[in-house]
This record gives C-alpha cells, structure tokens and sequence, in this order.
C-alpha cells in the first residue's frame, strides 16, 4: 500500500526526543554528540561594511582570527561539529564560556538563548526536507559586537538568500551591523517552518478526502503519525518563541534600539506557527472522532443488513420446518391447498415484517 | 443531500490558516500577499470638524497630502492593496516603518496592536457573508495625531453607518478626534462578529433538531464542520482582545483619556464573543456526545430485535427439524396426537421465551 | 413521557447567549435591548438614617432629585426598563455616563463593575424560578456617594428580606452607608444562586437513582441538558466573581474600609458556587461515563444469550438436518435404535456446549 | 452484594456541596447551620508555660475569661456549636468580628483564613472514619497573642496527642507560643488526611485486583464512586493549601518569624496531598478505560464464537437441507454412495473453514 | 506470556505515592520512615583543594568534626538512614534545624530547597535499575560554607564518576568550592534520569511494533503500566525541576555567581525530561487510541463474515425448506426439472448476493 504525501517519515522518533547521553563527562567537554551528518568541516567567512564585501574559503581557522579586531561585519558559518578540535580554537579566541562551547558539539540542545557579557548565544533546530523525509539540524549562533558566528550539523542551510543579499548590496543589510543579520538568519530559519506547514496541509488535505471518500484503519494510523508529528513541531517551535522573544525583550546592549522591531516580526511569525500547529491539532482531533463514527455508523450498517435477512427467514424457516415434519397425522398435508395456503401465510409474515422495518426506519 | 443552513461553507480551511509565504525576499518588502480581491484600488478621504465635512474621491494619492497637516480629522480608505506603489507612497509620506508597509501588503497577519511614536498600527480581520460563505478580508488602520488611514482588500465593509454619521453631524463623532474615530471603526468591526454568531445558533439550532428527530452520519459531519469554523472564529477573535485590550491600557498619547472607556466597550464586547464561541464549542461537544449514544442507543435496538427473533425461533426450528427426521423407528411419529403435541409444546416454548424476555425487560 | 423535575426549562439557550443586537446605532444611545417584562414602570424610593425611613412611590421621576442632595442614604429601585426617557432623565441628573445609560437599558451584559470619579456601576444578574423555569433578569446597581439606584426589568425581586430590614430598623443597616446598602442588595443576589444550586442537586439526584434503576437515551438527554445549565450558571457565576473581588480589592473612596470585610463575604460565597458548579460538572461526567457504560453492559448481555442460543441449537439442528436427508441409501435410518442414538448424540452436544460455556463465566 | 473495602459511603454527596443556607437573615447573624452532631457542648480550657499546666472542664464561658490577661498560653476547645449564646459570649469577650462569629457557626464554610488586627481566623475540615463512612467536621481556630481558640462540632478529634504532649512537657511544645500551638493543631489535622489517603489506596489496590479477575459493571461503578470521594477530598485540600500557605507567607505579627518554618513543614505536606490525589485520580481514569477495553475485548471473544459457529454451521446446514428436499427427480438421492459423498463434501467445508479461521488467527 | 521489555515493574503504585505516616509524634522527632535497605550505615569522606585529598572511611562519625572548621571542601557521604543517632550527632554538629534531620530520616520528601543562613537543604530522588525495577532511593545534599553532606538510603550511587574526577583532579571540580561539588552531583543524578527514558523509549517501540503486528489485551495493559510509571516520573522531575530553578535563581551567599551558569545547564536538563515524559504521554495516548481503533476494526471484520455468510445462506435454507415440505399437492416436486430449476434459482439468489456486497464494498 502506496500512502503519500499523508506520510511524512520521521523514524525513531521517541529515541529521537531522548537522545543519546554521554556518560561520565566532565561539564565543559566539548564532545559531539549526535550524527556525523558531514565528511568534512567546511568554513565560510564574509566580512562586509555598507562599502565593500569580502568572502574566505577558510582553511585553517586561525584565519579567522584577524577579523575580530576589525570594525566591519564578520560572518563565520562553521559546517560540522565533529571536529571539536575547531570549536575548542575558535572558542577560545572569540571568549566563549566552556558550557556553551559543550552545547554547541551536542546536537540534542533545546532551543535556548543566553546571554554573556560580551555575546549572546542562541540555539535553533532548521528544519528541512530531504529526500520527502524531515530534517532536523541544530545551528547555533553567537552574536558578538561585530561578528556572527553560525554552526551548522552539515553543508547546506536555508541562508542563501541572505548571502546573495550581502553580495549585491542591496537593501538595508549592508549598512547595519551584527544583529541585524542575526535577525535575518533567525528570520531565515523561522520562515522555513512555514514550508514545512504546507507540507503539512498537504498532509491534511489528502487525509481529508481519504476520509470521506474511503476510510481505513490505514487512514486512521496515517492521521496519528501526523499528529506525531505536530507533536514534533511543536516540540522545536515552542521554545524557539521563548528564544525569539527573549531577544525582543531583553536589554542586551548588543542588539540596538531600532533593530528590536525587526526581532518583533520574527517573534509575530512563530506565534502564527504556533497557533497554525495547535489548530491542526485540534483538526486532527476531529478528523479521528469522524474516522471513528463513520466506522461504527459502517458497523451500523452491516448489523441492520444482518437482522433484516434473519428475521425475515428464520421464522419463514421455522415454518417450512413444520411441514416438513414426518407425522402420521398431520391433517393439512392432505389438503388440497394446504402448500398454497402456506406460500400465501409465508408472504403474509413477509409483508408484515416489511412494514415493520418500514416503521422503524431501517428501511 | 442539500444541508442547510447547518453549513456554513468555509473550504480550504487548513490552507488559509498557514498561508502563502513570500520566498527569499527581505524585510521590508511591500509584496501583496493574499487573494486579488479588487479590479482597482479606490481611494475615499473624509476630512471633518465639528463644522464641515468634506468628501473626495481621490484619483491621485498625492491628494491626500495636503490633508496630513490640517488640523481637522482626516480619514483615508484605501480598498485594494495590490498596488503597492500606493502603500509605499502614502506610508512614506505619513511616516510609516518598513515592516508597517510590508504588513498591510501581506494579509495572512494574525490581529495585533503596535505602537509607533507617531502613530498606533492595528490589524484585525474583518468577517463578512457573502453569498453565504463568510469571507475573511484584513483591515489595516493607522491611527495619527489627526488622521486614521484604513486599509482594506476590496470595496464594501461594515463602516457605512460610521460615514453616515459623520455627514449627518448627528451625535458626538464630530465633536471628537481621530481616536474616537477609530474607536467607532473597531466597534463597528466588532459588532459584526455578532452577526456571524447569529448564524452560528441558527446552525446549532437547525442541528438540535435534526439531532432530535433523524441523526445521521451527515448530522455528525455538520457539527464537526461548525466546530471547525468555530476554531476559525477563535483564532480570529482572540487576538482581537488582545488588541483592543492593549489599546485600552496602553498609555498612547494618540489616545485621550476620555476615549479610553469607549474602548473598554468594545473590550467587553470582544470577551462577550469569546465565551459565546467556548460555549458554543462546549456545546457542539454535548451534541456529538448525545450523536454517539443515539445511534448506539439505536444499535442495541436493532441487536435486541435480532436476538428476539433468533432466539424464539432457532430451538423452534430444531424441534420441527428432529420430526422431519427419516429414521423408520421414530415412535412419537406414529401417534395419533404427535403433531399436536408438538404444536402445543413449541407454544409453551415460545410463551416460556416471552415470559423471560419481559422479566429481562427486553420487551 | 413526563420528566421531572430532572428538567429546569431554559429554551433558546444558544441564542440567549449571543443576543440581539442594535444595528448601525452610535455608542450612548441609550435603547432597550431584550424582552419587554413589565407593562409599566415603577419607581420606589426608601430614604432613610439611623433616625427616620420615609418610603415613597414616585410617579414622576424628578420628584427623587431632591434626594440627590441629602445626607441621608437614598434607595432608588426602577422596575422596567423600556421607558429609556426616565433613565436618560435620572442618569443626567445623577452624572451617570452615556455609555453606562445604554449599557442599563441593554439587557446582553457581561456581569461587570466600572469605577467613574463620582459613582461605581455594577451590573449582575438576578436568577429567579418562574413557573419551573429559570428567569434571567439583569440589575443594575449604581452606588454614589449618598444613594444607591437599581434598575430591574420587572416587579418582583429578592430584595424583599433587605427592605423590611430597613424598615424595622433592626440589624446595623439603618446605622451604615450607601456602600453597606450596595453588600446587602448584592448578598441577596448571590444567595439566591443557591437555591438554584439546590434545585440543580435535586435534578442530580433524581437523575443518578434513574441511572441506578431504569437508564434510557432519555436519561442521558436529560443528563446533557443539566450540563448545558450548568454552562449557563458557570457563565453567569464567573464574572459574578470578577465583579464582587474588584469590589472587595478596589480602592474606591466609595467604599468603606469597614464595609470591606462585608465584600469579602460575598466573595467566599461566588468562590463557593463556582466550586460548586465545577463539582457537579464533573458528577455529570461521570454519569455520562456510567450511563455509557451500562448501555453497553446490557448490549453484551443480550450477544450473550444470542450467542448461547444459537451456538447451542445451530450445531444441533444440522444434525437432525442430516438425518432428514432422502438418499436411499443411509445405513443409520434403519437401525433400530438411531434415533435415540442421536438424540443422545444432540444431549452430548448440549451438554459439551453447556460446559464450554460455564468455563468461559457466561453462565 | 458485598463490595467491601471499595466503598466508603459518602452520602447524600452533592447535596452537601451545596449546604443549607438560612434565608433573609441579615449578615452577622450567628445561626448554627448543619447537623446538630453534639447533644451538649462542652469545653475545656488548658493554660500552661514552660513551668506550669492547668487544665479546667468549663461549665460556664465565663470562667475562661480571666485567662484572657494572662502572659501563658491559654488553649480553649469548644465542642458543639449548636449553642449560639456560647460563641457570642466568647467572641464579645475576645473581640472577634460578628461575620467570624457567624462563619464558626455555620457549618458549610469553605477552608479559609482571614487576617484581623487582634487575631487570625481560620477553617478548616477534620476528615475522620466514622463506622466506615468518612466524617465531615469543621473546625474554627482563633490564633490570638497568647490564647487560641478552637471550635469544633463535637467531641473526639485528633489532638489528643498534642494535649498529651502538653501535659508531659516533653518536646518544645511548652517552650513556644500560641503560634506553635495553632501549627501543632493544623499539622494534627493534615496528618489525618494521610490515613484517609491510606484507605483510598486499600480501595485502589483491591479495585485493581478486582479488574483484574473479574471485572463487572459493580466494578465500574466503585471505581466511579471512588473518584467522586477524590473530588470530595480534592475540595476540601486546595483551599486548605491556600489556607496553609497563606499563613506561611502572611506577615501577621502573631506568627513569631521562627515559627514560620514548621508552617512551611505542613504546607509541604498538603501538597503532597494534593499530588496523590491527582495521581489517584489519574489512576482511576486508567483504571476506567482498561475496564471499558476488558468489556469490549470479551465481547469481541462472544463474537467471534457466535460467527465460527454460525459460519461453519450455517453452509452445512443448508446443504443437508438440498437433499431433504422432495423432488421426485433428484439424482443423486439414488446414488448408492450420495449419502457418503455428501457427509465428505461437508468435511471439506468444515476444514476449508477451519483454516480459513485459523488465517484470520481467530482460532 | 513472557512480556518484556516493556515492562518496568513498579509494584505497589499507590502505596508508594502515600506512604506511612508516623503517628502522633511531634515536630522534629527523627525517625526513620520507610524500607531499610542497608545492613549497616558506611559513611565516606572526601576531603580537597586544588593541591591535595584525603579519603577516610568514617567509623565513628565524630571523625569528621574537625573537618567543619577546615578551609577545604569536605564531602561527607551517609549511606543508611535507620541509625539515627548519627543523623543527630551530624546535624547538631554541622547546626542543621531539627526539621531538616526529621526530613532526612523520612523516605517520604517530595523534592524541595530549603535556604537556611548557614547551609541549603536539597532533597532529590535517585533513580536506578535493580534488576529491572526501577528503584527510588532518597539523597539529602547539605550544602554548607565549604562542606557537602549527602545522605543516600544505601550503598552504591551514581556520584562514581564525581569521585573519580576528584581523585585524578583532572578538570576543574579541584579548583572550585562547594557550591560546585553541589552541581555536579546534582547533575549526576539528573543525569541518570536519562537512562530511565532511554528504558521507556525501549519499551515504547517494543510496544509499537507489538501493537502493528498483534495487539492483544496485554499490549493495552502494558501501555497502560508504562502511562502509570511515567505519572510517577512526572512526579519525581516535576519539584526537580522546581529544586534546581531556585537554586538557579536564588540569591544565596553559598552559590557563587560563576557557579550559576552550571546549575541552568542543570536547569535545562530538567526541562528536556520534563518535555520528553509528556511527550512520552501524548504517544502512549495515540498508542491507546490506536489498539482500540484496532480492535473495533477486528470486530467489524468478524461482524462482515457473519453478516455476509448469515445472509447468503439463510435465504437459501429456506427455499430448500420449502421442497421438503410433505405436502401431497405440491406441483412442483414432480416437474421433471424441478430439482434444476430450484438449483439455478439458488445460484441466482447467490449470485445477487454478491453482487450486493461487492456494490456496499463488504467484499
């Protein structure tokens, strides 16, 4: 049985809320936990101020140690955490606390923003389609005086757009600093969410018409993975709105005054995602519940066949039975009409049942 | 099957909640968003005092300008926002951030209130009936020192009885500023949400008795379908308390005190619709609950008439079929009485069955 | 069939909820909104101190503005609210505010308290049996500095314990303030909800000894509509609450600190009905649940004796089915002792079958 | 039927919810409202410090007053509340408001605590086992500067440990104040509602083995009662948290600060309370719908016996029937070996449907 | 039936949410409450700054007063709480409040922080495997100046790892104080709550694939067991998290601020178990839904072989019935192919059968 797109695959999904714990550790170690979803740890650095743009493919990561000082927008993108050895450097050189450098190699983070004194970290998952199943990837971010950094489980991500609007200069990104492309990243992110809603739709809308046209106990199992999955979402986004709106009100001195309104918007997009997830839910809830009555009103159905076809026959059987009998004296055997009279009997008790059924409205 | 009114129609229902999404642009963008509602945008400024009212139908949106210092309150009604240039044009010239302009273009928005220095931006839905359907149109209001500028997707709107009233004179609105004018548009908006309401009871109502009198699986699906819209209203009308209710207690300049217990009105009025839907939905629950049990009620019907049935006649049956027996030593077969005596002890049978079905009280 | 007194009446319920509302008309119109209840409007007026009590029946309403000015405390009751001209005339002359007039004479409020400067308005509802059936019927309670003012919608109320109080003198009402005078009318208010409660409590019982005896479908529709009474009574009780703490924690210089202590009472008693109310919510639940349950109890008893039946004689009646065959060559027909052999065969049948079911505790 | 230990009688349970209120009496009226549980009130008065105890069977009021003065901590008990005149002699002499004078007496109050300037006034219920049915008692507590008073509705309680520790003067109990004497009281009470958890638990853990064996709809309906007492208790221990906690975070001077801990003590334990309850309470759900999946999986066995049986049967009984028939012209009747095909022809039938049901695995 | 993984025994549920009560002792008393489960009492010291530890193995537990007045951090390690003796020697020696003893000895705590002026009380639960149970035992951390006392109910703990990393001095727990030994044992143990999701994730899937491949009533059970025992997780993580939040957020002298980053990562942790148990819930209650959707539709199934075999047969033994009536005049038993021609009215009946189900879709 073929059943898409009602399906979005999400396999192991209860290991996947657990996740895998390292044992003994010391706090602060920096240890990957989770997939090697990578081969190699690729490294790209834009540095850009409103006059000129530049891109680095970096090699060694000391190469991005210069950047630091300068007053320009720096953007370290970091592709694969399973070279701690990477994190550990570049950590030390940016300042970053030990315990947040351990969250960064251990992709079974919740969503999660804190602030130090000299940069905020913040955790998101970005979620994506690959091969029609469900990605999940941790990115971390640091947002720093005049420097982002970005780390990524693997190569690929949903911030393209903002590359290429870096490197045509157009709009306001170029001329304002580090937090608003923090904000045009989470804003990155956050939008893709919505994609994965139509998906979603998608889902439910094929699920709908299953419904009403030929439901199974397949329908039914097809709408709990998706509830499962909502689960799941719903899971990721919750606390990306207490991240996301955590910024918006916090009092860091790194994201300035005018740049708030923007973290305002990003904040108005979960909240929509949110209420969007909790509606399917409650959709979902109905669609069950109708699964379910159709299926008995089916039942219904088939039971009522069952007792009309028996009560007619079975006391018409009873009576053929009666003659049937093998007495000796049986005085209507003899009669000339007794077999028509009991035809004309028979259809009488038929007619009578009939009109009965009519009365109940089974009929 | 023809179900009405019990159906308000209302398709696409999951795709409407998510919306479409505008890719890769950045923020700020004004991009119409939405259904094309409108051939053409047409624009309606009314500029009033306590002494004169003026109107203009304005071709050229630089007409309104001129109006933007006078002291006099000025109300510009833009219907149609797909020409963006026009909200780009206007916002520029009344002050209005980016992300304002991009919001009125983009009308999957969820209701909200934000407060600018200049000026407050609201968002609401507006719900109307058109060919029985409820249609769904965003209205944008800008509320300035002396102008309100109102937004919406297409001509036609709830505000007909507010413009009377401005020409008319009658009443206060005329002796108030653009705050209170807001406030009557908000009520207006508002009240509406009755009306819909109004036909929602006339669905539950029409539901009842079918409940009562025929329910069918159709019977089930019109009150799940109803749930749905009321999950829709309530995503809507939720919101819009915060909205006013954040409006009431904001301390806006733009508004003044004596305005503030206006507002208070429609506050009370939005939680007014808020229980009225939880009631509602509480309501719809009982009925499907009652919807269940009905049919069930109506299954242990159809099983106890089978039972009866079956049950009389099955031993019956087996008694008729013993004498049909061929054996050539069966004594009771050549008795003189056998027949009747078998009548009479299949009688007793059926009266020993009908004794026990009424002391189960089957019958 | 005659269902009492498990029914309390309450027709319309869904539309009663919503109300109707006034179309197109400006805030501060002040208009009568709900059922005409009285032909006439009636007007009495107790004025009163330590001293004296005058009573009067005021046949125009300007003969209580003489009133307004005096040191004693002044008790204005209006029975009728469709005569808007005598609320417009008494709320200019007590100062009351527009929107507080249309709120008096529209009979859809929410249960609230609003402070103004010079008075504190209440609105609450009044529940009174009427012929079996619950009467909903709105007051209206201004306090001012020297004088209360209720408005009712028709004669007859619950407040007829508090006048003869007045009148005798005896208790400390005739020592206390207008704010004293407020406690009372809204204790009398309040106690009256619990003898709806106690009506309610005779429904439950009369319903679980039906459950416990004789459950229908009509049990359980009477059931439902006890639940749906109780929503309205939630509905009612809830903001009641809001109104009563807002009284008890206000600040208003209306009140005296003395007096407060006589809110907080109140207060206790709205705690103590909503508890209620939620208790008996979850009782009915649980008759639900129970109902349900015993329905489908006697569903299986009855598949029981089906299955028993037929599975005992179906078997045996293709035995003797066999032997009713006509083929010419069948050896046990012409043993002598076939027959009783194979009624000893049917006997063990029977038996086997009577132990198989006795195993499986259906017997 | 004997249902023993499952069933702690509660009766007459929704009405005592509600309580009986006394109509038209003006507030401040002391009125003994509920059952008269005491023949006669009687009190006794024990005074001690850390040198000295006296204990006094009281006949008349007036001889606890001189107490009153005294620097040691006088504990009065008053059993019985029927005789108002006692609690209005008490009250005037000890200064407490005439709406606490009123609340002692009326037995329906709701757990709660109310700060005066002199004193605090606190009610709570005493739960005890009472020949198998749980007792409802309310007990008032007057917390003063050096005395607490303490109403109950008549004699036997559970503070007969606390008068034994008093007289032996082991244990700090003589060293502190009144403040520690209300909190030995209060911690007395809450203990209590362990043992009544206790036999909840004995009730659950026979329930379950119950469901287990032999569920039966009696089963269903102890479970139901069951978790109408868990309400009952539910009632009673959240306000009482409230009650406790309010006492522990109250600033009254009469709580001396180092006291303050052992309230604290006693709060812990009421939410331990309240925990259990709710687990219990979620038990019992658990409990209800592996009943209803016991009932429905039986019911499915029923059925299934009913359709192997009918379905093996019915088929060979209608082809015994073919050959019962009595056509002059039916070849195979003459067969020498018909009888024998016929006999294997339904052996075929009976093990093709054999293994039919052993592929559905419903054999 | 061998049913495992998917069991995690808890046995005796309810009791153990309760537990016993001590009765009538007073405030204080240290006693101990609950099983004994160590032979002896072992008490373990550990020593430490940056430069040098010391392990003793405590016999007499005045050994360790010295250590109260040293600079470095001691850990005092009791494994057995029914010697009380030595629970009160400690704690008058190390100031501890009479109720902090009481509630160490008591088995029963819920979670909670203390804040005392010299020391923080913690109580936690510690969860591991034995032997396939779960096993509850109770730690109380007493964090003081610069000491750790920790009381465990017996031998054998998950602090293993902690003791090692201060033996080898191997990262930074030899340069930090107490406060720091504090988190990581806390972190220790929260730690191990992950094992025992890890378990439940086992038992969820074991339990899913069961519930694809052949649900019985025994699945439904075991879901049910594994809902009971995650209420009970629920229960123990619930005040965890509440513990560690106000470690994090209280303003203790004893916590140092560098410290409070590690109890929010601590913090975090809590919330991801807290997050995955109800997740864990939501699934289990789709599992639920699930079987029984399962098991109806089974029915159903059984129901249609009935209805399908009971319908075709029972119209066709009834016409057989009607030729082996033994009427002498029934024309056509003496057609020459009467027999055929009942035959093909047979096989046509049969056949419209069919093509009646395969019209309703039963076939």
């Amino acid at each position: 049985m073929k059943i898409k797109p009602a399906e979005l695959k999400m396999p192991h999904f209860a290991r996947k809320i657990v996740g895998k714990r390292k044992a003994g550790l010391p706090p602060g170690s920096v240890v990957h936990v989770g997939e090697k979803k990578a081969e190699k740890v690729t490294i790209q650095l834009i540095d850009y101020d409103s006059k000129n743009v530049r891109e680095l493919d970096v090699k060694r990561i000391e190469e991005c140690f210069p950047f630091r000082e300068k007053k320009t927008v720096t953007w370290i993108n970091i592709n694969g955490l399973h070279d701690t050895a990477i994190i550990r450097t570049l950590g030390s050189k940016f300042g970053l606390h030990a315990l947040v450098m351990e969250d960064i190699a251990h992709t079974m983070q919740r969503p999660k923003k804190e602030d130090f004194e000299n940069y905020i970290y913040i955790v998101v998952k970005m979620l994506h389609f690959d091969a029609d199943a469900v990605d999940v990837e941790q990115v971390s971010l640091i947002l720093g005086e005049n420097f982002v950094i970005s780390f990524q489980e693997r190569e690929g991500d949903v911030f393209d757009a903002v590359r290429e609007r870096i490197r045509s200069g157009k709009g306001v990104i170029r001329e304002k600093g580090a937090d608003y492309l923090t904000y045009r990243l989470l804003d990155a992110l956050v939008d893709n969410y919505f994609v994965i809603l139509e998906k979603v739709v998608d889902s439910i809308e094929s699920l709908e018409s299953e419904l009403l046209t030929n439901p199974t106990l397949g329908t039914l199992k097809k709408i709990n993975s998706l509830k499962r999955e909502l689960i799941f979402l719903r899971k990721s986004v919750w606390p990306l709105r207490e991240v996301v709106g955590g910024v918006e009100k916090g009092e860091s001195r790194l994201i300035k005054k005018g740049t708030l309104i923007y973290f305002r918007d990003v904040y108005d997009h979960t909240i929509q995602i949110i209420e969007a997830v909790e509606t399917f839910r409650d959709m979902l809830s109905g669609m069950t519940d109708l699964y379910l009555s159709t299926v008995s009103n089916r039942m219904n159905e088939i039971m009522k066949v069952l007792t009309i076809i028996a009560t007619i026959f079975i006391p018409l059987t009873f009576v053929v039975g009666v003659y049937g009998m093998n007495f000796q004296y049986m005085p209507e055997l003899s009669w000339k009409y007794g077999y028509f009279l009991v035809l004309a009997l028979m259809l009488a008790i038929f007619g009578g049942m009939m009109l009965y059924f009519r009365g109940k409205k089974w009929l």
